[in-house]
């Protein structure tokens, strides 16, 4: 038995819970509020940062890197094809470069800024948004989507010719922004097309089923055909 | 042949170059000034972060994360008992937990100001060290510092019992603080004990050697006895 503590606007947490559903494997889901501090999930993981994976009475597996990675060791051998890891060194290395493209470098330039200004704000009661970082998030998610586009001109998937965890760590991403309704999707075909085919896989229905209660989604984020 | 683009008191780079020299990997070191993100350096890594590895005519291998699994993928199996990486997967997770710890949370908050503040604004000639940041990432080094302390009064080293990435980790952005001349080791006894015993093996050695021209090290940087 698993149990994720996860927030529901979190990238991490909604990559975790992709690839627990692209592995088929049933989770728990228990919500933390990230502002709140909570003493019980401080206990499991001193860094305060989600999330956080327990399997069984094991120790709690913590943060979106170090989830990745168990997963592959307890998960990745018995999936064959399915397997969201490629096999060589330097293909892994490719897919690992990506999934921190969008764990470390998206996340402090533009979704954490966002979510943070558009919704944390409103529940935690902690003010209302800053236009100007919303600003510079929005100038900086143009230049991440190019990039995006880029890649998938030449390639079928983000880091290379199969699904991997790389675009779990994209479509997380991309779907938090997408319920924010801060996707153009007119000036991103690539992206576009690369989006569609993902958020049709069973592992986003839970994902497409989200809803904070400060902010509803976007008008097409739970739509297939958008 | 590995050829490391890196940075001298770049804690990241500091990591690769100490997991390097416990596998007596020899490596050629390429200096990069992150500040001035020279062209062929984006090049190989369009996020513009160090370190960067590459073997032989090899694709990149970017970053310091993707660098420390890459290099257990391609060296870690026939190292036995002086493997980085340990075996059990909850091991992994918590050695992973920990090497997060100083890659992403000491560097946001403690390494990263210090090393820009003191170091980095002379070299590139951008302004005077903000003095209210240095008073904050003192702070905040004094709390990290606890709980390095706190994990050693419990082990023998920072993941466990045995030498780990996580003792890399810790070491290398020690190693920057403690060239910085920023180390209390009156009040963290425990992690006095075990950065005496890390600093005494061979991978340190160079580092230890390291000179930035702008600011000498610390009178005890380089003593095995401090």
């Amino acid at each position: 038995m698993l149990k994720l503590h996860h927030y529901t606007l979190s990238s991490a947490s909604r990559f975790a819970r992709l690839a627990l559903g692209e592995y088929r494997v049933g989770m728990a889901l228990i919500d933390e509020k990230p502002w709140l501090r909570r003493e019980e999930f401080l206990k499991l993981n001193p860094a305060g940062v989600l999330p956080v994976l327990i399997e069984n009475d094991g120790p709690p597996v913590c943060g979106v890197g170090p989830i990745m990675e168990y997963l592959d060791e307890t998960r990745g051998y018995a999936m064959g094809d399915r397997r969201l890891m490629p096999d060589h060194p330097y293909a892994r290395a490719e897919m690992r470069r990506l999934c921190e493209w969008f764990f470390l470098k998206c996340e402090a330039e533009v979704t954490e800024f966002l979510v943070r200004e558009k919704v944390m704000k409103r529940e935690s009661g902690s003010g209302s948004p800053d236009t100007g970082i919303m600003r510079a998030a929005r100038g900086n998610l143009k230049i991440h989507l190019t990039y995006v586009d880029h890649l998938l001109s030449e390639r079928n998937w983000i880091a290379g010719d199969r699904l991997s965890y790389a675009d779990l760590a994209a479509g997380a991403h991309i779907s938090c922004l997408d319920y924010l309704d801060e996707m153009d999707w007119s000036a991103h075909p690539n992206t576009r097309e690369w989006y569609a085919r993902i958020k049709s896989r069973p592992c986003f229905r839970p994902i497409l089923a989200d809803k904070v209660l400060s902010l509803p989604p976007s008008k097409t984020y739970a739509n297939l055909d958008f």
